[in-house]
């Protein structure tokens, strides 16, 4: 096939081993890149779903090792939860912002409005009882393996880390980015003028969300389990620009949200 | 470069001539993608920027033709706007659901929660007085325009149309879908098991508005202005499987929303 100019390719990154603590991202990654024929390259960015690196990072408790506080309790009973997991996702959360039946909507201590501060039960391991956390900070994470590729293959790539979030007004869950590195977050187009000389409407775009989105389209939630993809040919990667802020980048502050 | 198996092209569609009400898009598209070697085949994604259907289909009010109503001007001072813009805006609403300075969030008579209801200055013509309206049924433009594909080249690929929205809790606008043919707009997970046998945390994902996002990396806002985006690699294109519900699948019921 021709190869259109200002193409993007998403690339699935296939036969990355299953990730346990401890264990170095970069070099499986880097790995499973170029055994598939698709080397990172620099300008690319990688998406690598925030499950693999809580993993790495050893971001994980037992249910059975909780004990219940009494606001657990309480919020447990509202949500039809267990007070185990409530309390997991309460000492994760900063602080709760909408509950209902089977729904704890919480702000995250990095400050990501989400269901149950990202805790999730799914492939922590071979038991039920295990919880993943979100990793600690993502944007340090991000900026961590951003390095350990540079280091390892001397490549200046983008690495985003992405989750999954359900949204206010809209059904389906979409990828979004919780942690950024090697490239702004947002792309700020204030100032520019369209076709006919006018000033935007949208000012700015949130392109780490919607590269993450993009990734999550051949990452998938299945059981295949594509824990990464590969992103190339954007112009933005690797122009950090100063504005190497982070997924933080990506907060709406408090003042300007009417929705909290 | 080598092609690694399940990768997605985002192709960005150059050289669409600036579209008048009554042009016909399919035409127009199809000639702009064979003039750069990607011509359109089965199972693609098109999608085409909300803003050229709507001029195709004459979505269009002059800001000296209207005269605002007393709930209009109520609004304009609490929003700082031009009362007539309101008044456009509300016309165009069902439901006003946050004001604040220069924010007049609603909800459009498709039922999308978005700033203005998607009343736009930009693009529109050479007068700053134009504005342009989202597409009356943008379920019906996409599948429109998608039988129009289909008729003109045989070929059967889905068709998005695609809007760009900002969201609560989260700063920059994302690529959304407003309307969707020849696909299903959501992806359910309910049912499935991931790699260790668990049940998903995500039981739906909103495919059409990660396909709108993925094609926003490549049209921009920016003065080049690229209206549309061809999407190849994506297995579940042309799998309407019995769920051709077009955008509004999309739409959260106001009874499950917590943030209404």
């Amino acid at each position: 096939m021709a190869e259109a100019s200002g193409s993007l390719r998403i690339i699935p990154v296939r036969g990355i081993p299953l990730v346990r603590e401890g264990d170095d991202l970069a070099p499986l990654i880097l790995a499973a890149l170029e055994r598939q024929g698709t080397p990172l390259s620099n300008g690319a960015v990688l998406v690598v779903a925030q499950k693999i690196v809580s993993k790495a990072e050893g971001r994980r408790v037992a249910l059975t090792a909780v004990t219940p506080g009494a606001r657990a309790l309480t919020l447990a009973a509202e949500t039809h939860k267990d007070s185990r997991f409530v309390q997991v996702v309460l000492d994760e959360s900063s602080e709760v912002v909408r509950t209902g039946h089977d729904v704890l909507i919480v702000e995250s201590r990095q400050g990501f409005i989400c269901a149950n501060a990202g805790v999730d039960h799914t492939n922590a391991g071979a038991s039920e009882e295990d919880l993943t956390l979100l990793p600690r900070d993502a944007d340090a994470s991000a900026a961590a393996l951003r390095a350990r590729l540079r280091e390892l293959r001397g490549v200046e790539a983008a690495v985003i880390i992405s989750d999954t979030h359900g949204r206010a007004f809209r059904l389906g869950a979409v990828g979004v980015a919780i942690g950024v590195a090697g490239m702004a977050a947002l792309r700020d187009l204030r100032g520019q003028k369209d076709l006919f000389g006018h000033t935007f409407r949208v000012t700015t775009v949130a392109v780490a969300d919607e590269l993450a989105s993009a990734a999550t389209l051949v990452m998938g939630e299945a059981a295949e389990g594509v824990p990464a993809a590969l992103i190339e040919g954007l112009a933005v990667a690797g122009d950090a620009s100063g504005q190497e802020s982070g997924a933080r980048a990506l907060l709406r502050p408090r003042e300007l949200d009417l929705f909290r």
